[in-house]
C-alpha cells in the first residue's frame, strides 16, 4: 500500500472550498462513498461529509469508529447512535453548522434521501450540484498515478499467469476465475469490474459475460479486465489472444486497431480536444473500411472508479490537461 | 443455472401493476437494474423498464441487443440510437405512451437523474414511489428459495474447501482469496459482498476489512462471506473458529448465542412481528449480561440483494409473511 499523507486530504479539500466558494454555496455534502474516500481516505461506506467554511465532519456509525481513527486520525466526526437514521443525523449536524445554504451531490443523492434530508432541515436551502468532487477526481497527483500504475501491474502480472496455465478444455468462467485469484496473488483487492473472457463468436460482443463456452471453441479469446489495489484505485485492460491460426482478415484488423491505437496516443498532450484524440483513431479505422464496426467511443479516465471522466469520443466537450489518466482501447467487432 | 420461465417474470409484472392500480399512477418506471431483473430477467445494467397499462417496455442500448434476446425473448425493447442520453430515450417512451402520471423508484433514482427525466418529458407528472418492486421482492416463490440454496450451498463448500487448506502462516487477505477462488469452482458467479475474514482482536469489530494480520497470530477467525450465483441470488453466512485454545469465556460466549440463534429460529412463522424474533434473541444474550454487545439487529432479508425486507430489529415494524428468506445472526462483541 501507498503512504497517503492526511495532509494531502486535506489539501483536496481546500481546493474544493476554494472552487465552491467562487460557485454557489459555501457548504457541500457528500454523499457518494467514493468521492469521501477522495477528501478523507475513510474507505468504508455509509457516511456523508459536510466540508464547509466552518469545518469538515464526517457522519457515520459506530461501526466504522476504529476504521475512521485509523484511515483518517484527527478528523472531526459525528457517530449516529443505534436507531438514529442517517437523515436525522445530518439534520443534527447542519444545526450545529448553520450554513444558510449547502450544496449537494445531486448525481448521487437519490430523490428520496434528498426529501429526507431537505424536510429533516427545513431551514437550508438544498442546492443541486453534479459532478463537483468527480471534476476534482479527474486531475491525478503524482502518488495517485503511482496507485493506477500499480493497478495495471496487477492486472497485467495476474493476466500473464492465468493465460499460462490456460488448456482448451477450460471455460470462460474458469478462466475468468483463475484470473481473479492470480491478481489477488499479486497484490489486487478485487476485480475492478466483473471480467469479461469471451471466445470465439461472443468475442465480438461489446458486453459478453464469461460463460460455458471452451477455450479452444473459437479461433480467438478476447479478455477485458482491472484489478482494484489497496488504494481502491483501478485498472481496465484489454486483450485479444488467437487461439488457433488466424484468418488474413483478423491479422489485418489487428494491425488497423493497433495503428489507431498508437496515433491516438501519440495525439494526447494537455490542452487538446478530447474529440480530436478520438477522431484521429477514428479516422484509421474508418480509412481501413471498418469505422461502422467501432461503436463506441474511444476510451475514458480512471482512478477511484473504472469509469470517470474524461471522456473520449465523438461528441466529448472535454479538454485534457496534465493529471489525467485516460484509456485508449478502440475496437473493430465483427459480427461472428 | 436454474430454468425461469420467462411468465414467471410476466406473472410478477401483472402482480406488481395489480399492486399499482390500487395506489397511486397505474404507470412505473423502474430504474434499479435489480428490479429490472427481477421483472424481467435481464442481468445488464444502464437500462430502465416502463411498466403500465399500455404494455411494458424495456429501454435500453445496443450493447445489450444479444443479451436481451437471449434472456428475456418477447420482452418489447426501445434501444436507444447511440449519442442518445437514456433521459431523452426515457421521454421518447413516454411520448408514445401518453401516461398522465408515471410512479418512479425514488429510493434509487438520484436527483439529477429525476430532474432531467421530468424535464425532457413536461406533460406528464412524476409520483416519488419508495421501495415498491423491492416490498414484492421480500416474498420468494419456490424457485427462489432454491436458487438462495445453491447460493448457500456454494458458500459453504467454498468456505469448507479454505478451511481444509488452512494454514497458521497464511494472511486474511490470502485466506480471503483462497475462499473467493473455491466458491467460483462450486459455481458462484462472485462474493454476495467482500468477505471479512479477521484474526483475533480484529473479529470482534462488526465490520473488519481483511488485511495482512495471520491466522495464527488470535485464538479466533472470524469469516462472514457469501455466495452469488448464477441467477443472480445471494446467500450471507459467518463462522467463527477457533485457532488455539478457547478460553472458557468465549466458550460460554458461543454457547450464549447459539442458544440465542437456536430459540429466534424456533420462533419463527408467518403472522410474527419481527421485532418479536429478535427480541426473544436478544432476552436471551441480556440473560447472560452480554446485552451490550449485541449492537445490531439480529437479521435481514436476502435475495437478489444481500440486504433486503424485512429487517428483524428491536425497531423493526415489518411482519413475516409465508416466503420470505432471513438470516439470524445474533452476535456478542467483545472489545480485544
Amino acid at each position: 500500500m501507498l503512504f497517503m499523507s492526511t495532509d494531502r486530504y486535506a489539501a483536496r479539500r481546500d481546493n474544493l472550498l476554494h472552487r465552491l466558494a467562487k460557485d454557489g454555496p459555501g457548504d457541500l455534502l457528500v454523499t457518494n462513498p467514493t468521492n469521501v474516500r477522495y477528501l478523507t481516505g475513510f474507505s468504508g461506506d455509509d457516511s456523508f461529509l459536510l466540508l464547509g467554511r466552518s469545518g469538515t465532519i464526517l457522519i457515520s456509525d459506530a461501526r466504522f469508529t476504529t476504521q475512521i481513527a485509523e484511515e483518517c486520525p484527527g478528523l472531526e466526526t459525528h457517530i449516529r447512535p443505534p436507531g438514529t437514521f442517517m437523515h436525522e443525523a445530518t439534520a443534527e449536524v447542519l444545526k450545529q453548522a448553520r450554513p444558510a445554504a449547502v450544496a449537494f451531490e445531486s448525481n448521487h443523492l437519490t430523490h428520496h434521501g434528498w426529501t429526507q434530508i431537505a424536510e429533516a432541515s427545513k431551514a437550508i436551502e438544498f442546492v443541486p450540484k453534479a459532478g463537483l468532487v468527480e471534476e476534482s477526481r479527474q486531475i491525478k497527483d503524482a502518488g495517485e498515478v503511482a496507485e493506477i500504475r500499480e493497478a495495471v501491474r496487477q492486472a497485467e502480472r495476474g493476466v500473464a499467469a492465468m493465460r499460462a496455465g490456460l488448456t482448451g478444455e477450460m471455460t470462460e468462467l474458469q478462466a475468468a476465475a483463475e484470473l481473479e485469484y492470480a491478481m489477488r496473488k499479486f497484490g489486487g483487492r478485487k476485480p475492478s469490474f466483473d471480467p469479461i473472457v469471451a471466445v470465439g463468436a461472443r468475442a465480438a460482443l461489446p458486453h459478453a459475460r464469461p460463460g460455458e463456452a471452451r477455450i479452444s471453441e473459437g479461433e480467438l479469446v478476447l479478455v477485458d479486465w482491472g484489478s482494484t489495489n489497496a488504494g481502491g484505485y483501478r485498472s481496465d485492460l484489454t486483450r485479444v489472444w488467437g487461439t488457433a491460426r488466424i484468418s488474413a482478415e483478423l491479422e489485418k484488423v489487428h494491425g488497423v486497431v493497433l495503428a489507431a491505437q498508437r496515433r491516438a496516443i501519440a495525439e494526447i498532450r494537455p490542452g487538446i480536444d478530447c474529440r480530436e484524440v478520438d477522431a484521429v483513431a477514428r479516422k484509421e479505422i474508418e480509412r481501413a473500411g471498418y469505422g461502422e464496426q467501432f461503436g463506441h467511443g474511444l476510451g475514458h479516465g480512471i482512478g477511484l472508479d473504472v469509469h470517470e471522466g474524461p471522456r473520449l469520443g465523438p461528441s466529448s466537450k472535454d479538454v485534457l490537461k496534465a493529471g489525467m489518466v485516460v484509456t485508449v482501447e478502440p475496437g473493430v467487432y465483427l459480427p461472428g
